[in-house]
């Protein structure tokens, strides 16, 4: 990093009056994401336009100065704490949507366009963006696509990447990319948006994106199944999958999410439970009709204990509220808890989930497990005190030993979640030696200097 | 290239007997593909399993002979075809499904499956894989891969590389990479199988596909509906796709499809008729019956003339010979067609329905136009005679306009077909200089000595 004075001063002369940020307040406000991670940046760049990420990657470059881009900051890998000084550079005033376009389905937008707004903003047209992660009330756009977020409805329309077709970013040294377009189908040469999604930051900021939209069907349902057995739970899914009905959502929780839920809640859950299923469809009115008593048939003659269904949105509403109060449950248990993002093939789930129980019990720990299970992505959450140095020890043992069980039955140390700091040092064993040198050689290419998120996704 | 006779024999010793072949009828028969381009490999290599590929791209990059991988050489853009000599890599003995299932809706197949053969292998799982490529009856999986295919369906399910969740690759010097896996969502580093979809051939070759399936919808159902004007055609597919209803398919004839077509066949099309439709929607039964009569009502309001919908298979193949005859209608005009496969933005296909008819009458061509408009994906259909030196040259005159407005309505060169040779000379006014530099310096990592399909997607 060259001489902190003189880049700073660089940079102050390049950006408009306002918006380069270096007091200890400010620095300490941009040190964290949702993680336990933490790193001071040594300034902080607030990006009104594409020519402030020009002009900071341009000085940033000539200074060799790490640069970490950061929209809404509630990611829960690390990827945009600045670990090694340097410029936070913030997208999140960059919020304009700039275009929604019905006929071709297609809005442009800043990056710093949070989740939540850009699907109220669809919603008098009748469209949609598919990808809701659930931090889809507070996170950015830009965010999304550096991590290339999933969420619950996932497993009916896809992840992030299946919805951009085009990306303005700019490249250290200030250069600016025109990737891909606004045409559904588009195979001109090789397709690079689609290497920016998911790269954390990595390659260079994203200043625009052009993303495909859906129509938004107009009726959805929900079912909500108990199981004395985890196994059985699992074929019930595979069933409905191979019924022909792809579900919005197959969400489950498994006996010590429903027991640790029940106790904080007093919902009357079925005390024995092992496994619940929560099944949404979403469609036409009819269709939804139609689909949802499959689905419950389906579930009674796999012997589900209760199944129950939900239309309205009050009561599907009071169906989903096991499923959101996991977390605070566990809360009760323990001060903190640690939430993974495991995904396995979705047939080694019941594995899976025993696994992870008996890792958990090995180590004196307790651990919930709930996720998506259509889509294989699990999130096995740690309650824990981060104050108890000997509890910490064995939760992080625990939690690599997840890591290791997934990437043994075929599946992935993140499914939605990215690798970021938390889980860098995890990344040979789930990828080859070879692969993971050509995706170094492909950062070599975009930032030969290796000023974008240093330490970010490859291990040390 | 080193000295033939040396690379011919070491790769003769590397090989199992029978899978080199040096005959002129061989070379002959490996020289071409579905389009008019034309080039002799030196010699034929039929892969039959990943070794076999290994020792070819070993032996290449030593002697620096150039690899052009070959699936059913259905492709409409030249990209199998050896222009610059070398070995033709057949992976069409590659025709294994080595693993379906349904618990994890994963395939695992060899390059060279024929994309019907898988179809016919899922069906008995209630499965489908959906990308459905004009070709699917002869055209390969690993063909599919390297031009990112889509076809008719994909306006609802998307194309080729939205199914592709872990490649098998083998690199020039002979390294085996295994990208991706088979967990649905993953975002363990950067996203080099979507790099490697649609390179067509020029970064190394895929030898195993992990693809994506989806449950197959029980019911189908399309509306065909005439209209006087383009305008509201395009109107009605953008008011259908806002109603809240994703259909398969959307596509369209344009007038001179329609006359030739009704010329040829007396179908008792609507003389007058400047545009069809046909809407076609799949799910549950009750699902289709209400989605088609929303479609009807919408084509009614829109004020199509004869409006007619057919609910089993024998109607909708009835009211399909218009759309599947068209390319054999035209041939009665005129001995050859040439097909294009531009695509843009959905809100300009009327726009450039009409540029392209005038393109036609400017150069005095009859060009049809139809393909699948919801997407914006059109196959202009030239009618000519190769053997007219001074029609060609109108037509490729008339073929260039056509990319030139494609790609001046925001839209690109091609949809789904690939770059290939055919489209080489035009990628520059498709992609601005700094995208296309760094498309080569990806392929420079990958093909350092540039053996992979030379020529093929950048211009000389």
């Amino acid at each position: 990093m060259g001489e902190k004075r003189e880049w700073l001063e660089e940079l102050k002369r390049e950006l408009p009056e306002g918006r380069l940020l270096t007091s200890r307040e400010d620095r300490v406000a941009y040190s964290y994401d949702a993680t336990w991670e933490e790193g001071w940046p040594d300034a902080v760049v607030l990006a009104h336009a594409t020519e402030d990420v020009v002009a900071t990657l341009r000085v940033a470059q000539k200074y060799r100065v790490p640069v970490v881009p950061r929209g809404a900051a509630s990611g829960l890998s690390g990827g945009s704490v600045p670990e090694h000084g340097g410029i936070s550079l913030s997208l999140a005033p960059m919020r304009r949507i700039i275009e929604i376009s019905p006929e071709d389905l297609v809005a442009v937008v800043q990056p710093g366009v949070i989740n939540l707004d850009l699907q109220k903003a669809l919603e008098p047209h009748g469209l949609f963006y598919p990808p809701d992660p659930a931090s889809y009330d507070m996170s950015t756009i830009g965010g999304n696509i550096a991590e290339n977020a999933g969420g619950p409805r996932c497993l009916k329309y896809g992840v992030t990447t299946d919805y951009v077709m085009g990306l303005e970013v700019v490249i250290p040294g200030g250069e600016v990319l025109r990737l891909g377009g606004r045409s559904i189908k588009n195979v001109t040469g090789y397709d690079l948006v689609r290497l920016f999604v998911g790269s954390e930051g990595t390659l260079g900021v994203v200043t625009e994106a052009t993303l495909k939209l859906l129509p938004k069907p107009p009726a959805t349902a929900t079912v909500s199944a108990f199981f004395d057995n985890l196994n059985v739970a699992a074929e019930t899914v595979v069933a409905v999958l191979t019924s022909g009905i792809l579900p919005l959502t197959t969400e489950l929780l498994d006996g010590v999410s429903i027991r640790v839920v029940e106790d904080f809640l007093h919902l009357g859950l079925p005390a024995g439970a092992e496994a619940m299923l929560l099944i949404a469809v979403e469609g036409e009115t009819g269709c939804v009709k139609e689909e949802i008593a499959r689905v419950e048939g389906i579930c009674r003659t796999h012997g589900a204990s209760t199944v129950e269904t939900a239309a309205t949105p009050e009561e599907e509403s009071r169906l989903w509220r096991a499923r959101r109060s996991v977390a605070a449950a566990l809360g009760r248990l323990r001060p903190h808890t640690l939430g993974e993002d495991i995904a396995v093939p979705r047939s080694r789930i019941p594995e899976m989930v025993r696994t992870i129980q008996e890792i958990g019990e090995r180590w004196g720990v307790t651990i919930a497990v709930y996720g998506h299970i259509g889509d294989g992505n699990l999130h096995p959450t740690i309650a824990c005190d981060r104050n108890d140095p000997d509890e910490m020890d064995r939760v992080s043992k625990a939690a690599e030993e997840i890591f290791a069980a997934a990437v043994r039955m075929g599946g992935t140390l993140s499914g939605e979640h990215g690798i970021g700091t938390v889980k860098r040092a995890f990344l040979p064993s789930a990828l080859p030696n070879n692969v993971l040198d050509m995706m170094k050689a492909v950062k070599q290419i975009f930032d030969p200097h290796g000023i974008m998120n240093p330490g970010k996704v490859f291990p040390d």
